[in-house]
């Protein structure tokens, strides 16, 4: 499995950090999605909160800008009754490595128990890591064009919830693979998790060469890459990507790639649609089908705290405790 | 009474949001106020909490920013124990009806318990609540030139605790009355409460048309005004209408409406000076009476404490369990 | 002794602000050492929270911009159970006295308990004590040129750390001592403490006029000033102050005044090296003296949040709780 894998889990193989799908086993893939189970009725408590991580403090270490992502982190840490710092860092005042590694061992030099990292630079989350002291626990929150694993499995999770199974899926991706850490995650969670078959649905222009060789099977138009999928998961079109020269323009691209009832039909009868937010309506999703009965969007958000959660707890190395206490 | 009292209330009656005080019957606002006095004490408390909303989040939603409402509101909610998001959207962000109500579907995906709103524009929170599901609260905290109503609350509050019963009041309202969210709300508390009269003082260039159908007298200097009233409700003067010709100047409109010593002989020796807050002093009142005897000024933003408690725990539908339990 | 002495302490000469080391007595600086001991294993503790400060409301009142020092704050309140109010006040709102004033007497009406205030005007904290009503106590975390004793605080509990006894030690602070707050807290306790010698090393151009008078010695070079001490304290050299005038170069400064292993061999063999942070490499220290064997900088950080927690809780007067109670 190599470097990541050793990163990423104690020698005992606990999940210690949580930067990249890639390079986790199965079993651990399962374990959040089994722990993210018991912690799925927690927001429908009167009393949404246990107290498995009260008394440690987490780091919301965010040097780029996402209120949304920063938020679900924020509240699924205050559900398991942990004190939330949130520490927004200017990139440009720790451009330097040098002073990036001084804020990190300030940090935990106050005692703090984890970082959720969000970087523009993919590589970032996994650089925290590799200089963090053994009892501080780093989340990927999302690096550069890299990872966001968490993103990744509360989409596992919310596959599992209406298939059960992942052995006979097909999963199409559908936009922007070239510039996106969620399709990244996706593919690495579901070649793990055992799919029948990944499928990205994309222009050349938004595919990054040697994509195949992650064992997925390219599609350059929706009615071949989506028939007979039962998971469709569009994905966000980066506005400023479009300036690159990528696409010709947003109605274009809608043409051939928005998801429409019209292409929704390729699919099988029973597919699911998601998609990880925040939509463009009208640019890679109909709202009708955003909207419609067969999308699972608004379902994702609810299941991103309890497998965020999850994740922290099983960091935390306290997830036995829940099994035994609560 | 009309869809307000459908929106604000649930079929037995009971508040369900807090958008505006038209539309809400007088036993509604008398059970905040006697709420709100069950919890008057817990500031004065050695441990300033109940745990009335322990694991419940409530979401700052502020499209416009203010400092001071938002702390208010996150003071009562943490000393109800529950758990705080504070969401800044920035208005151009969300300009889009679309995006805004798809902000408001992830915060619900999220279990949110309640949204506090404040936005620029009248009718806003109103808008948020006719698109929110069964389980959510939504409670005004200023919309654009329309509402204020806890603060209008934490007035009527206060008003009360000086005087007991509201009947034989007369009171008077003076300044800036077209636009402000504060006076519109204070009218319709006062004459629902069933004050004796109130009046409202104004240039005619500070005055909406047709403002007497609201039930108030209208006076366009302050001997008359203030003559023989209770109790003097100043409002702040929003320095950016002066510049729209509203006025002619500062000093010339302390020298009419601003509330002086000498000014405020006119009222009955008992009057009490009330104004909402942040106050200009030396524009719509003098510092002497913002500071002296009479002015119940700080007292307001105590109470304000108190009945943001009440209506915040009253809207979650728990007032029995404070009354029952605690 | 004089006036702070008298803010500072209850007729019963208990702690109630802290605003400055001046004035302070030797045994109270000696009662927070001792009461930060009691509270530096908090932060190894699974649970690092003690109830102490439960549903007290500690604002932090940040005139001026400091993440680093508001988070050491905001720890050190947590952990002690207490609600926080970050309230970041931009000067411009609040040039006018008045206006500050008016904020002030908004956050007692929210039955606020404690302001630990940062200002870029000496003496902000102490006016600002000196118009809180009896209940509230004000902590200086910084400001101007005048004081930062919570540092200083810090910096003594790492030295009795390391060498049980004051009496005994030479400490040379070295750097801007014209513009740090830090280093007249860190002289004043010092001296009040009763270290053998305090020493200032420090070009002409970076040493206040009559320093001497603070009963330190000064000199003008490293050799001389470094021979035989037991602690040095570097200072962050503020780059702005560069333009000024004051300095040739950052190169020529490191030159003369910067820590090397070189320069740190003039001090005792057993001499640390102490420094506020956050530093500057390669400008006042050398990166392999900051994180060599002998720098305590990161001990330094963590004791703290201890010794916040421990003046924040000798304030609220209830030191004497924790002794009895938990």
């Amino acid at each position: 499995m190599g470097y990541r894998d050793n990163l990423q889990l104690t020698p005992d193989k606990k999940l210690r950090h949580f930067i990249s799908i890639e390079g986790l086993p199965r079993s651990i893939l399962n374990e959040i999605l089994d722990t993210a189970e018991t912690f799925s009725s927690v927001g429908e408590q009167a009393v949404k909160k246990v107290p498995l991580l009260r008394g440690k403090t987490i780091v919301n270490l965010f040097f780029e800008n996402s209120t949304r992502t920063r938020t679900t982190f924020e509240l699924a840490a205050k559900r398991l009754s942990a004190d939330v710092l949130n520490f927004s860092v200017s990139t440009s005042a720790t451009k330097k490595g040098e002073s990036l590694l001084d804020t990190l061992q300030n940090l935990e030099a106050m005692q703090c128990d984890m970082f959720v990292v969000r970087h523009s630079q993919s590589g970032a989350a996994q650089f925290i890591a590799q200089n963090s002291p053994a009892h501080i626990s780093v989340i990927n929150a999302g690096d550069g064009n890299h990872a966001h694993p968490t993103q990744a499995m509360l989409d596992m999770f919310t596959i599992r919830r209406h298939f059960k199974t992942f052995a006979q899926l097909k999963v199409a991706i559908v936009g922007d693979i070239l510039h996106s850490r969620v399709a990244r995650s996706q593919i690495h969670a579901l070649t793990t998790l055992g799919v029948d078959e990944v499928r990205v649905i994309a222009p050349k222009t938004l595919l990054p060469t040697g994509i195949e060789n992650l064992g997925v099977h390219v599609f350059h138009n929706m009615k071949d890459g989506l028939s007979d999928v039962d998971v469709v998961i569009m994905l966000r079109l980066q506005k400023e990507r479009m300036e690159g020269g990528f696409l010709p323009s947003e109605k274009e691209y809608f043409r051939h790639y928005g998801l429409t009832t019209e292409k929704l039909a390729f699919a099988k009868s029973t597919a699911k649609v998601m998609h990880p937010g925040p939509i463009n309506r009208g640019v890679e999703i109909a709202s009708d089908v955003a909207d419609g009965e067969r999308s699972v969007i608004l379902e994702q958000v609810t299941n991103g705290i309890a497998v965020r959660m999850a994740v922290m707890s099983m960091c935390m190395g306290r997830y036995s405790t829940i099994k035994e206490g609560a």
